[in-house]
């Protein structure tokens, strides 16, 4: 009964010494050392080398340490064995901290704010509330949920988007290809949520941009994406900034992370950049969940469905 | 029937036109100009010249345009009639979004990001939960209440303080001066949204901000002003800045506005300024409000008592 612990990009030690330390009984492995593919029962991952858990006959889960399973589900050999997502209570909580303060940050002209600052001038400016301006969220599933209550309290106006047809208390919501101009049309900043699936690739063109609504006080369309970078096409939101079809762009990912020292969007003046952390989860909690669901599983047990990623979808 | 409109520091010509505009049946005077004393029933003011009111022997009610009333009561020659203050939804929904917005602001290291970006590198750091920081607020009226709310819902510890012990659900509350070591010595980011009275003035100094906790991921503790200047001595706030005794000021307000280009917190890189503006009320609605309120005492009828400013206790 072993876990193996694969992790590219991040070094696993810590993930290591945590799982020994929450799960005494359980022999964790590190996969860059030698290990017996037989005696391997359960994954934790991040973005593992394709190929790898393909060598695990005996495998019965994978548990995957970020939110995003675009990586893993893009392996052709990944094994069919239950992929278990992060569902992170604490996740929710700090992605609609990042979503709010930057919808709330554009609404209230904080870089109008610092610029007067920076000059030594004050110059207040005519502030609409909160209800005369239009939030679109893109992604309707836990994150937006969450995210649309707050901005719902805040008084915020507010329209939703998914693929299929979500209903929520108090948006507008809709769905699908067809219903995409209906929602931009009415949308003055655009929060971004989707997961990055072969539909959602290339989705924030300025063919996109063009379509928002924008308000007046803000100077036009905003965009705020923590989704995936994969979903933005970067030289479309730089062109659109500087053609004045977006005022402002709000981004946590990238299409390329770390976002490379010769990216434009560094120094434009109409960025603003924090680096993929907008709903970093806590390590310790999560751990505990996984070690939870390898004891579930232990006793024979089913996990959670709505755990379990569902691969047609592509989350 | 006259109602004047007596405003120093703006013009006054849109309140004249929205007035006459709301209530044609109205005479509605301009201060400027010459008019007859014993004509006035009523009065809308901000910071009117002291002496002004005391010349009017039929006035019935005296409607402040602002929130404040700290101008207003310290003119010794005020008459004794009702002084009805701004109680405004939108008013409050405004405070919130600005409070939200700015603790949020230093809970996420928004200058640690903007000061990455500005160097173009990509330094994630270490990101606490919300319920690991304790915002605590000095105020719990309409505003602080409100504040509460939607700080409790993103996952904030809270407690309260005020001068006269609030019940607030989820928060612990302090009260008087006897409770205030006890209030700040919790208190990570410290939210001020108190009236400027005779026991307010100068309370926020040196003396007080070495008694905040603070949180270590924001580098100390953290002072957030959108009550009154009175109630800061900005010397000590910019000397425990230095001492590294504070981590950060926010402020919408100041002992003298609007702020001198001389003042060294224009420049200094640990203070955030706004120009008075964290709750603009929409003057539309309060001139719609202040009309009715003109309409009920036409009416023979008396004024909601919650709107009539209570002079001994100064607001």
């Amino acid at each position: 009964m072993s876990l193996i612990v694969a992790i590219e990009n991040w070094t696993p030690d810590q993930w290591i010494e945590r799982f020994r330390r929450l799960a005494p009984d359980l022999e964790v492995i590190d996969a860059r050392e030698p290990f017996d593919p037989e005696a391997v029962r359960f994954a934790a991952v991040w973005k593992p080398k394709p190929g790898l858990l393909a060598r695990l006959p005996n495998l019965q889960a994978i548990f995957n340490l970020g939110a995003g399973v675009d990586a893993l589900l893009g392996d052709p050999t990944l094994p069919d064995v239950p992929v278990v997502r992060i569902v992170d209570p604490d996740l929710t909580a700090r992605m609609t901290e990042w979503v709010v303060m930057n919808v709330l940050a554009q609404h209230r002209r904080m870089d109008h704010h610092r610029a007067s600052q920076a000059r030594a001038v004050w110059v207040p400016i005519d502030q609409p509330a909160a209800h005369a301006v239009t939030v679109g969220l893109m992604g309707l599933g836990v994150l937006g949920k969450d995210a649309a209550e707050v901005l719902r309290r805040l008084g915020f106006d507010l329209v939703g988007w998914s693929r299929s047809k979500h209903g929520l208390p108090g948006v507008t919501t809709y769905a699908g290809t067809a219903e995409l101009p209906a929602f931009l049309a009415r949308t003055d900043i655009l929060v971004v949520l989707l997961p990055a699936t072969p539909d959602t690739h290339g989705l924030l063109d300025r063919a996109l941009f063009r379509q928002l609504r924008g308000a007046a006080h803000i100077g036009g369309p905003v965009i705020v994406n923590a989704g995936r970078g994969a979903l933005q096409v970067e030289a479309d939101i730089l062109a659109a900034l500087d053609a004045g079809e977006l005022a402002h762009a709000v981004l946590d990912v990238f299409e390329v992370e770390p976002l490379p020292v010769t990216s434009p969007l560094w120094a434009h003046p109409k960025v603003t950049i924090t680096p993929h952390c907008a709903a970093d989860s806590d390590a310790e909690a999560l751990a505990h969940r996984i070690v939870s669901g390898i004891a579930t599983l232990k006793r024979g047990e089913a996990l959670d469905p709505a755990l379990v990623v569902d691969r047609t979808r592509g989350y």
